[in-house]
């Protein structure tokens, strides 16, 4: 009953395309773990966006007083893409709550449908001095919106 | 009643010091949490040396047919990290099963006591086909004898 | 005289685009200057792909004997991009010796016209020996030919 | 005639070592080029500490107004270490001007006397507008004084 309005999102898939890159990879050549985690920071960006705000005014806003530090992420890797593989990046908001946003990713092929790796990441709105508040009404509003 | 030889370690805590470097931020010159995950890699490296496995023959080992791969990894941050500060890693083995190591990864002040961050990662053993076999007999051994 | 095929290519230009990420920059929000050299990286591979070589077959080439390590790197930074900041770089070959390719990169905001930086990146070809080497046919064939 | 006093570091080597990490390397598991770089800036940092300046108040001081950034950086990359080998890095100051430093590093393996790598990085002194200015004072004569 809760934060009735944020649900519009729920379902909806923000895809991108990420290449493994030279330094990437591990000394065997295949996606060190760390990077998928970068790859999921980026993903983020995109997702935010495709839904209207700048990740350089949304992850941190002196203006507006508040920050959106990640403060929790998980991954699983289930199969070791190569340096040069590209990779399809499914990002979806798995939980708005009043305070946190959980971005959830799914890793596959380019054009394949076997899952590659997945994860989570979890952001907290905090003002000025680091308390956690509510999420901004700015960051909340745009992502409460349809953007396919 | 398994694995009976596998408790040695129980407790045990590794410690290393990490600093935050120059590309280990975000823009606004905290920790990126990306970096805590490279962090952890470092001190599993340490642990693994300080048990006298090489890391460079452990996490993968073509002569003996296996590796280790990171297949799950989480991490919680709780407070930011300037750059330049120095950080104190304590690592434990949390749990040894039959084919996979669990490490638990906690940061702290160089000198302090405060969580500022925790993780956990955990490695998989695979012959070179990729497939899960059983941990390697020199790995488990090595882990299971005290190094303090 | 020498090599007289291997200069189509002289005065054409590669233009890619990359987005300064959240982990490029240093603490102050300003990209750090090893990230350039990232950049320059991902150039010369997108380089080569439009070239009709696959980066993953040409740095290394088991099957061909063959590797193109980066001997040598430059890089001059003249103004500061920011954190979410769009680059074009362009990219061209500045000389291709016998046994050596020599990149030449420039960064510029993605609409201006204003140098962001530049740098260069020395490759040689080598053996599976580590020893210096002629280029390989296929690749001096596939850069000496248009890509516009 | 000129700055006579900046003399006394001239052939005093600052040495410090790095490890090969296992995000350093290339796809083939030698050191990617890309990673001198991070390791010579962090030469840089234990150089300045080993001075008395801290580098989080040396490379970007809100305080006194000025900034150093790096503004050019030069490497030579002759042997391929290896994930898990130890380097040293002999760190000096090739030139000290009115308004820049220039860095030289060499890389050697831990024990060796074979150069592994060498490079350069130059530092420019700016104020808060950006523009080139003087090197701030306490920067100059911090470094100016033997520290072996």
């Amino acid at each position: 009953m809760t934060e009735p309005k944020i649900t519009p999102l729920e379902g909806e898939v923000h895809r991108t395309t990420v290449r493994v890159r030279f330094g990437d990879t591990d000394p065997y050549g295949i996606v060190y773990f760390v990077s998928y985690f970068r790859y999921c920071h980026r993903a983020i960006e995109e997702f935010l966006r495709v839904c209207g705000l700048k990740p350089e005014e949304t992850f941190k806003n002196v203006q507006e007083g508040f920050g959106l530090p990640i403060v929790e992420a998980w991954g699983r890797f289930r199969r070791p893409p190569k340096y040069g593989e590209l990779l399809r990046i499914e990002t979806r908001i798995q939980e708005i709550r009043s305070k946190a946003i959980i971005f959830r990713f799914e890793f596959y092929p380019e054009t394949g449908r076997e899952l590659v790796a997945e994860g989570t990441a979890n952001l907290v709105a905090i003002d000025a001095a680091w308390r956690v508040r509510e999420l901004p009404e700015l960051v909340k509003s745009a992502l409460s919106h349809s953007f396919t």
